[in-house]
């Protein structure tokens, strides 16, 4: 593997592309079946320093220079801890919505659509261009976090940066419902949601699990009959829960949110599964057939450990033939665009809104 | 920095989110006046196994499976090292491209534009959608790599992956003609082009080197009133010469195409800026004002060491109001996407084109 000549990458680089080219005819059908087996594999990557980059906002420079979580690979050891750490993250954000709600001017109302508990969310002031339109909201916190109105933060973004209507699903998640609970009530709400409205009218959306819940929700309307929304945000969606994505590595203990899969992370998307395989579709809905999926806009961050999952998303939907726009934010760990202290976090609201608005009807 | 709770990241993360978003309003306008500064930063990145991901082609697998180039940190002590290297890198490419070239079915043919040497590649059977449209194509190596034919094997691949003729410009390059040597070739050849072509029927696209010297010719030619392309295509562009964005540090060593800009990458920054600031928009395009571009497609691959250098072009493009998309490719390195023998690499091709061809005029 060494070349005939000292040289830059590069050299080596075409060197191999050329060489290979040549080798395997028809182009179309490239086979590499001189090739050696990957045997280097794996690469050790050796430890270094990760600088805060200059390249974003003096506030993402704060938050990407925050240490990792506490606890971030604590992996609750039976059922009660998991309760514990999920009534556990409702208690620690739900004091922190009454301010947010009157810096954002919106109304937060409880409500429930085909008996599953749900908040609906509007701007006090709604934009003209807004009118009649709808989003559905599906959470995030690794189908375990976030039970009641804590879960609701996303879709308060999303009204008070971007001006959209919101309803936001309160799901039903582990260690008490795990899979198929979260994507039954998802399915009951859309079903609900789009016998009272035009879904024209209608988007979807929502960030890590919600993102991923999002495309598994399509996956069983499509399957039902249900009509699509006119667009999709899947943030960062988690689609893949078995984890076979390269950013799952590349990023680990880059990504100072979720920092690795052997922490929380990965022992979650076994409690949602409850023993089933996590590649089926339903759960890690990027293997599945995203054909005559509505318009998507997909948002992640040059640090998530999600970032394979959302552009093998995104490629997954471009090969369908499915319109589809990527925004990928720099230095940004997982969902990091959800933290409305960052002026990037409006900036990425105002381009997932554009691009709803281009598509949902008025 | 502690959560008062146990948790899993999410709930520091919400915690932050909230807490700051109270502390700052107005939301409009967030300030962290009372945040600490990043004194945590630089992180310290553990020493791990990096695998290579089963979520790409197996050719890709090869390809990421490779160990890094031999002597990708050797930087020429001299002018006439550069001067080996430039020459090496040509003469490593060259013997490649005449089977290349019938594989690819197409025609390569010397030519000059305003006295500048090109290359006029064309599909030997031109595709009916693709008539009376030309793409100019400036050649990626760091802006010292690849002088001749060697510099046209991208322009090769667009022509018989996605159907166009192109002009690949063989603009002067250092050791012996540093900045803006590069710069005055391409925007000469854009002239003459322009005065020979509808401008409504031209883009302009190239990688690397090629895609940072495709943006600055932009901002010089709207500088001399010379008209836009109707679409461009700049592939990872070297759009930051300073290495200020993120993904050179996070993804050093990861990337096994360029590996680190301690290499001979940042090395060939400083011999074609030849001591002007590396800042200069002109040099250093993300940095420029990209308003009134033509629509354009970025490339980039996520464990590429210029992806940061691709999602800041592409959100300064969004910023500005331009159309742009953005695709990344999973597992890639820089450029890998140029490698003909991957299946991803006429995937991406096909992107790029059918992105051009609906912005170009018949």
């Amino acid at each position: 593997m060494q070349p005939p000549l000292p040289g830059p990458a590069m050299i080596l680089h075409r060197r191999v592309v050329l060489s290979a080219a040549l080798a395997a005819p028809p182009l179309a059908a490239p086979t590499l079946a001189q090739a050696p087996a990957p045997t280097e594999a794996p690469r050790t990557l050796p430890a270094r320093l990760l600088p805060v980059p200059r390249s974003v906002s003096a506030e993402l420079q704060h938050r990407i220079a925050a240490p990792y979580p506490a606890n971030w690979d604590h992996i609750p050891p039976d059922t009660a801890g998991w309760r514990a750490l999920q009534a556990a993250s409702a208690a620690e954000v739900d004091p922190l919505l009454p301010g947010l709600i009157e810096a954002l001017r919106i109304t937060v109302t409880p409500t429930t659509i085909a008996g599953v508990p749900a908040f609906d969310i509007a701007p006090r002031d709604m934009r003209p261009d807004r009118q009649g339109r709808l989003l559905v909201h599906l959470h995030g916190g690794g189908y375990v976090l976030y039970p009641g109105r804590a879960g609701a933060g996303e879709a308060m973004l999303m009204a008070g940066f971007a001006g959209f209507r919101c309803l936001s699903v309160d799901y039903r998640m582990p260690p008490d419902h795990p899979f198929p609970a979260a994507l039954d009530d998802a399915i009951a709400a859309w079903r609900a949601v789009t016998a009272q409205h035009d879904p024209r009218r209608l988007g979807l959306f929502g960030s890590s699990a919600g993102g991923g819940l999002l495309l598994a929700t399509l996956l069983r309307a499509r399957a039902e009959g249900l009509p699509p929304p006119a667009a999709i945000a899947p943030g960062t969606p988690w689609c893949d829960l078995a984890g076979e994505g390269d950013s799952v590595n590349a990023n680990a203990y880059v990504d100072n949110v979720l920092v690795s899969r052997t922490g929380w992370l990965g022992a979650a998307a076994a409690l949602y599964a409850a023993g089933r395989d996590l590649r089926d579709p339903l759960l890690s809905p990027v293997n599945g057939d995203l054909s005559g999926f509505p318009p998507a806009i997909l948002t992640s961050g040059t640090r998530d450990l999600l970032l394979s999952d959302t552009v093998r998303a995104h490629r997954r939907l471009r090969r369908a033939g499915v319109v589809a726009d990527l925004q990928v934010l720099e230095g940004q760990s997982h969902a990091q665009f959800l933290d409305p202290t960052v002026p990037e976090a409006r900036e990425a609201f105002n381009e997932i809104g554009d691009f709803l608005a281009r598509y949902l009807g008025t």
